[in-house]
């Protein structure tokens, strides 16, 4: 089954939001084993409108409109669905006193054009908004199946899942289960050469390559029965995707860096205080996004200054003024400084010049070292990021958590 | 000229990311005059790229396509866009030797793959990728013009506004100018209630107010032709807003708080010092996300550990079995205490409940402290912040900023 997803609404031409309800949409009918094969937006506009859907209803089996069923002027989905289907706009009366002892709850004046939102395409099911005035309703129609949500997130989200979604399991059969493994400090082609005959060898599960701008991720998906365990088809897959790619690997499920890594250090109790300096806090509040982390994690420190470096970090001046405050020597002495002061297992250190000042012809925007102290050890990495401040500052925690990371595996 | 987006890529059409870009480039569009019909996603798949790229040249006079131009077998827009155009790929010599300066520098093998980025639709102007491998490229043919533009936002945007943007300004003698006026500390239906006249009275430039979940954001726009000084007609009406809301108007540019409070910082040379603790280094990485922020912050700690607020920030050990470590009297003296230490005009404090877990009867989720020393002074604001952790972390910085701003102001 072919779907594809119409948003309707001016405010998403102009840029003034995103069209979050795709993505939401498009992942959910993924699960199921719908296929998406297009997005459209178009505004708010009879014309366009009409052209959108037929050609939409062309090309696909099911069409998931969002917006336009608000109670203003502009709101016309339900219009020109009607329009195309040559079905009559009835009233419902059911609706009708919903809206009506809604305003009354509200205490607030209903206004004539609120009425509008109780009309309905004939013969179409009409299903609740539980929260807002707009119900949202899907006709079918010569084996096509047209929805019509509400565009607000917080409105489409609870409809769909309690309507569309039992609507399409009932009627696939099918699903699909993706696991996500994901890769960081190895380029997107060289992941790809690593395991293209792994990649052409697949067709269920498929394994399809993506690059974010830091971290590759490699979607293993299988189509399946409602009733199949997908694991038993995924697990050799991603296994043989392990061997190849080795501790590159940091996760197979949908999580981030900072969930690996700090579940890691919780389960295994290994504690932890940052040292941070061009990355500027970035660290430590990627880590403390994460619940539960103060059971690991003793304190942080930004020593932008030198002064705060010496007082904070025990750096020795000599150091700062042999090698410079950007060098693999301060960032092992910010490691080993932290970790004494803190007294954790661990201590991380990020120094380096994020841009986009502070370049010299030796050390130019984006040269970082990531230095870390364990029990008896230290380590440090030399990066050179390309980017904007930004990036550099991101892409440097990134390497500390990849750090901590591998420590804590081997622990 | 109207125009329309097609973003290229499966992953979109799998969820896994949201089309950023389409509101990205809508919104610049919109700026300078350009009218955006459509936004349409379509997957890896040459035939469907084939139709929505055809259907685009009969119903629009400008296509930006945004994708499909990295190395791997799936980046199939210029392929698409030659053969619709009846254009041969031809190598460029000049892409083909950076691309190998890239791989040489960054001491990473080049595969085969990656010199299929340095080919191009003959007769195609090529724009240059300041941040990634992939350069862009656009052809205009028959009246047409078609962008194409790498699909990572990082990678787009500065290629979008070196080429794309000046583009359209040389050809369509109108654009949109807006100001936006952010407020901060007052809900949106209040801020509408206060201008609602003003709102109402406005057609050129109109008013519009959206809502942000912490900030309101007002929009003045103004249509006007590229030789009109836009100020002459904007700064009235935005001068009747800030009479209105006063001080809770924290910029009347596209900027964000940080930015205001850091430009703030650094024109009057205020030194500050941070002591963060539900807060996680949120503070910090904001602040230090700004350029040439060095020259006024000192350092900040990060004091998750009762230890460490004794350690780092002398908190007296009464003061937090007395009071807690989440109090007023605790926030205060982490104030006074990371301004001693680090000898600046400023120390500024956050203590507080960011959850889910750590909340008491007395002290909810959402309970936060935000503590300001300053010159023989003090100040402290008490929080109750609705929300997940995110959301507290994130509001709790907002109100610091903002009490560093009033600070600075008043200086």
């Amino acid at each position: 089954m072919i779907a594809e997803i119409l948003a309707v609404g001016t405010e998403l031409l102009m840029g003034q939001i995103s069209n979050t309800n795709a993505q939401y949409i498009s992942r959910r009918l993924n699960d199921t084993g719908v296929n998406v094969y297009f997005h459209s937006v178009v505004g708010d506009n009879p014309n366009r409108i009409k052209e959108c859907l037929t050609l939409a209803l062309k090309r696909s089996d099911a069409i998931i409109i969002t917006g336009g069923l608000g109670p203003t002027r502009d709101d016309l989905t339900k219009e020109t669905v009607s329009e195309i289907f040559g079905r009559k706009l009835i009233v419902n009366e059911n609706c009708l006193n919903k809206i009506k002892t809604y305003f009354k709850n509200m205490n607030r004046p209903m206004v004539e054009s609120n009425l509008k939102q109780a009309y309905f395409p004939e013969n179409s099911v009409i299903m609740e908004n539980s929260e807002g005035t707009a119900p949202g309703c899907y006709i079918e129609d010569n084996g096509k199946v047209v929805f019509m949500l509400p565009g607000p997130p917080s409105e489409m989200k609870p409809m769909f899942e309690k309507y569309v979604i039992p609507y399409f399991y009932s009627r696939t059969n099918c699903r699909i289960v993706s696991k996500y493994v994901k890769v960081f400090g190895i380029g997107e082609s060289s992941v790809e050469k690593a395991i293209i005959d792994l990649i052409d060898r697949q067709s269920n599960p498929t394994i399809a390559p993506y690059a974010g701008s830091d971290i590759v991720t490699l979607r293993v998906s299988l189509r399946c029965d409602n009733d199949e365990i997908p694991e038993a088809r995924l697990s050799p897959v991603i296994e043989s995707i392990k061997e190849r790619l080795g501790q590159a690997v940091f996760t197979v499920e949908d999580e981030t860096m900072e969930e690996v890594v700090a579940n890691l250090l919780m389960k295994k109790g290994i504690t932890l205080a940052l040292a941070e300096s061009c990355s500027g806090g970035n660290l430590s509040a990627l880590l403390t996004s994460m619940p539960g982390i103060s059971q690991v994690f003793e304190r942080a420190v930004v020593t932008y200054s030198n002064r705060s470096k010496i007082d904070e970090l025990y750096v020795k001046l000599e150091t700062i003024e042999r090698y410079g405050a950007v060098s693999r020597q301060t960032a092992l002495e910010m490691a080993v400084g932290i970790r004494e002061k803190a007294e954790t297992e661990l201590g991380v250190s990020i120094t380096g010049i994020a841009g986009p000042g502070g370049a010299t012809a030796e050390k130019p925007v984006g040269l970082v070292y990531v230095g870390l102290a364990t029990p008896g050890n230290t380590d440090c990495r030399e990066l050179r990021i390309r980017g904007d401040r930004n990036r550099v500052q991101r892409v440097a925690c990134l390497h500390a958590l990849d750090m901590i990371r591998r420590y804590a595996m081997d622990r």
